[in-house]
């Protein structure tokens, strides 16, 4: 086995904006080298410009903006590589894709911090809150800032940006999403948004005034603090592509301006001891600006172990395959298809050889399965598919949906907590297990869906077994989730005796709950519950529901399958 | 010869989305086919939608946004071809490149009008004026708008914008520039655009109020017309590049979201009875939304012969080359070149075996000419140089220019007029003929530029000749230009005897001049004029200037050197 010092290479720990540079001829070298190979750091802060960074195309699914990114780290290509550090952080400057690991093959990157010397959002503190005025206060030296026209821009190293994203409100006390909140953006151009002007009161108070009728919210509290959006969702920190056997261990991750992990068609997917945590020196209330690991057509094992997420601007885990609608009918055994969902645009479905089940959009059950003889991108929006044979109940708005991809999924030992939207969105049809985890969720801590309508996520599930978690107050903002564990898959049209998801096991876990609610649940068709512990708190007021909120449930019952 | 009846191809006159699919398969089998090929439209408007189309990365020099882009006819690789029209229209939707010629030899596009369902810009009349308040009518159902949080944003097919871009004010009598008048934008992330609030009256009634003390200009006048920019410049009409003998012959152009025709590294380029013209039905007062035609590191012979190009957003036409600034000397014949101006990012210079200027960015004067060995693009941003042998003086801040690509240029028979900006920008080391045109230019008519630490727009000139044409009341916006003729490099340290620019010629012209003003030149070591006619005009009122403000001229002569 190779073991290579960066320092070999002239990358040192340091403000170095020539680090990217010979990164790049350090990464040249071990694509090319097919040996067994360790690259290590020593220990100190790494920084990585943007200057001279590789730059790629990339479609990335559920981020914004397909076009060229900057890369530090494009592993493409790479086989049997370790990349590891030793109390080693790595400071990331906008913008940046933090790590390419596409068409890979036993790459492992473990024992590394990861920030951002200037994150993607911003932060306030409410001073002051009347219906229609507000004075927040921003640290101008860490949240660089200017207003201009009444409009609030914020300054990055790469950026100048409105805040017209989005403006979420953390509870002080909690450093999590306030009770009963709601998701409010400013000047966004959209009728719903809040019209606001903005202005500077005195060195980093800023004034501001909402214009037409629109009033704050009730539940806005001064002392609150602000996550103030204000960059597109564009770098994920690690995105995952086409590789196998990839391992993300002893990671620690501040900040990145998207998901901490985007997977694509991967096979065996590892992240274990992957925190997402609040600056501990910073203190930001926030962590990464969307989900933390999302896996989109995954197959092998996707093993999420020992992970603490907190605070990320959306869901912690999210594991599905993505719909295509069939736009066009071109002949028996040919369609076109049509990626609906702006944020998945640009993704190939699949390759020929692999499997296709179409699908009623309604019923959102299986018409048929084919395999696919030809596949072509026509651009990002459509894909051209033909089919090996011909294809019965070819209709346009059914949807298809590569079977190849299904992946057993376990989910152990993590927490996840104070973030907004959801916990754990479940849908691959292979064996999923989620064990001795603890679950402080906002919306929903578990959520199995499903949609051929709106955002195309697929699929179906089989087999999903809940198992000795603690669900401590989950589900106390209901737009994000009617309760603990939800399941409800778009689908509202019924075949008799079938049902969309499959099996539900929900054993011998831990509820903590502020009111009665602990289920809601759609269009499955067995739930099996046992040895379950209700525990009663009273951290919240309690929100209207039952604890088994039902519907188009085929059976629930307390013997389980296996 | 071959010839292809569209029809054939199931390509029909009408408004059908499917054309562009079509087409691909039609342009897939013209570039397989070495035969001679003449692709035959009917009579008729045919629709070209970017659904469907080819989707390209493209780095389009002098225009936004470096990234992946729709093309109705991608003619990458075609050889031998000729699309010809009969009386026909191509009707495009936002957002496409109609035309991209890529890797061509011997192409011709012949007899096509070329119009926008939904132009990038739109357009209003000044109904009432005060100083800080403005109202505008607007034709809603030609350029629908909105207004929301007191924004006004315009609707396209594939766009909603923000009116930011800018907001140029024509004249009603003249549709030309308002005389004395200037670009201003509003709500511009910059402190100098004008804040301004925006409220709907009534139906197509607009009120603008500006913020803060801001006044509207004083040459602002009731009646006039407002182009309102809100489209970002992304798409020119014909995007050319690596090819040979393209022939753009017989075009009639109404508008595209950026430059009629942008070339870059083309050898041989006709544009012939091509116009650029205002609308018959729709009275637009602006046509294309950037440039008539813009070459960068051409070579062999740019013809413009009998062409019309009235209201554009900017210069009709525009040679010249590119100088990359060394950003960092890695050895005695390595180098780091950054492309500095935004709109030049990711135009790699040139490749190895061509011959590189290395140019004393304060002087502008060639330092050395060395061959490139090796070149790779790192990133939009900065390229990596070879050179062959070690290079004596190699200097950060330093600029390059490839010396392979200088053009012969011929302008004859042309009338330009009534657009934004300046006239003929010229800098091109070729033989350059300006002949027997007309004129009408808001700024300079004739502008000999170079600049090699702003715009980066090279090259210095030989020989250039302008003779037989007609200047008509030009230079009136003192922002676009000093004089009708006005020759002005960047440089201002000269070495003894030696000037960045060489000969030019002036000789019998017409000049109709409202004032002095002829020829304010600089940086050039010889101006020969003779033959010239000058009439007095009332057009406008007089500008301040002398007829000849010469400044590091070498010679003013009477006799010419051929």
């Amino acid at each position: 086995m190779r073991q290579i010092q960066v320092k070999e290479f002239q990358i040192l720990p340091g403000d170095f904006r020539e680090n990217t540079l010979k990164l790049r001829k350090l990464l040249d070298e071990c694509r090319a080298c097919e040996e067994e190979t360790e690259i290590l750091f020593e220990e100190g802060v790494y920084h990585f410009y943007p200057d001279y960074a590789e730059e790629k195309l990339l479609y990335i699914s559920n981020h914004d903006e397909d076009t060229i990114k900057k890369i530090a780290f494009d592993l493409t290509g790479c086989r049997n590589l370790t990349l590891r550090g030793n109390k080693t952080e790595f400071r990331f400057h906008t913008d940046i894709l933090p790590f390419y690991i596409h068409s890979c093959e036993n790459v492992t990157v473990e024992g590394i911090t990861i920030d951002f010397q200037r994150t993607g959002y911003s932060e306030a503190v409410i001073r002051e809150l009347e219906p229609k005025r507000m004075v927040m206060e921003i640290n101008k030296e860490e949240y660089p800032y200017e207003i201009l026209h009444g409009r609030l821009f914020f300054r990055g190293e790469n950026f100048f940006c409105e805040m017209t994203h989005g403006c979420l409100e953390m509870d002080a006390e909690r450093m999590a999403p306030v009770y009963m909140g709601h998701d409010i953006s400013f000047n966004r151009p959209y009728s719903w948004s809040y019209g606001a002007v903005f202005k500077e009161l005195s060195e980093g108070l800023v004034e501001v005034t909402l214009m037409g009728d629109r009033e704050f919210l009730k539940t806005s509290k001064v002392g609150n603090h602000l996550i103030l959006r204000h960059h597109a969702r564009t770098h994920p920190a690690f995105y995952v592509i086409y590789s196998k056997n990839t391992v993300l261990r002893d990671i620690m991750l501040y900040h990145c301006t998207g998901m901490a992990v985007i997977a694509q068609f991967d096979e065996n997917l590892t992240m274990e001891r992957f925190d997402i945590r609040i600056h501990p020196v910073k203190k930001r209330v926030f962590t990464v600006t969307a989900d933390g690991f999302h896996c989109i057509y995954c197959k092998g094992q996707i093993l999420i172990k020992d992970c603490f997420l907190e605070n990320q601007l959306d869901d912690p885990v999210n594991i599905h395959g993505i719909y295509g609608r069939i736009h066009k009918v071109l002949s028996d055994s040919e369609v076109l298809v049509e990626l609906v969902e702006g944020m998945q645009k640009g993704v190939p479905l699949g390759k020929s050889g692999e499997t296709f089940g179409v699908i009623n959009n309604e019923t959102m059950l299986d018409v048929s399965a084919e395999v696919l003889a030809e596949h072509k991108m026509l651009n990002r929006d459509y894909q051209y598919m033909r089919f090996a044979k011909p294809v019965k109940g070819l209709q346009e708005g059914f949807v298809v949906e590569n079977k190849d991809y299904a992946p057993d999924v376990l989910v152990e030992g993590c927490t996840f907590q104070n973030n907004r939207a959801r916990g754990l969105l479940l849908t691959s049809a292979g064996e999923v297990i989620v064990r001795d985890n603890t679950f402080r969720s906002a919306g929903a801590a578990i959520l199995i869906e499903g949609d051929s309508n709106y955002w195309f996520e697929s699929g179906a599930t089989k087999s999903i077994l809940l198992e000795k978690n603690r669900f401590i107050d989950c589900a106390y903002v209901p737009d994000w989730g009617e309760a603990p564990i939800q399941v409800s898959p778009s689908a509202k049209k019924y075949e008799d005796g079938v049902r969309y998801h499959k099996y539900l096991e929900i054993r011998d876990n831990d509820f903590y709950c502020f009111d009665d609610r602990l289920v809601s649940a759609q269009n499955i068709e067995e739930i099996c519950m046992y040895g379950n512990r209700i525990h009663k708190t009273d951290s919240f007021e309690p929100i209207p529901g039952e604890k088994m909120k039902l519907e188009g449930v085929l059976r629930v019952t307390d013997q389980p399958h296996r």
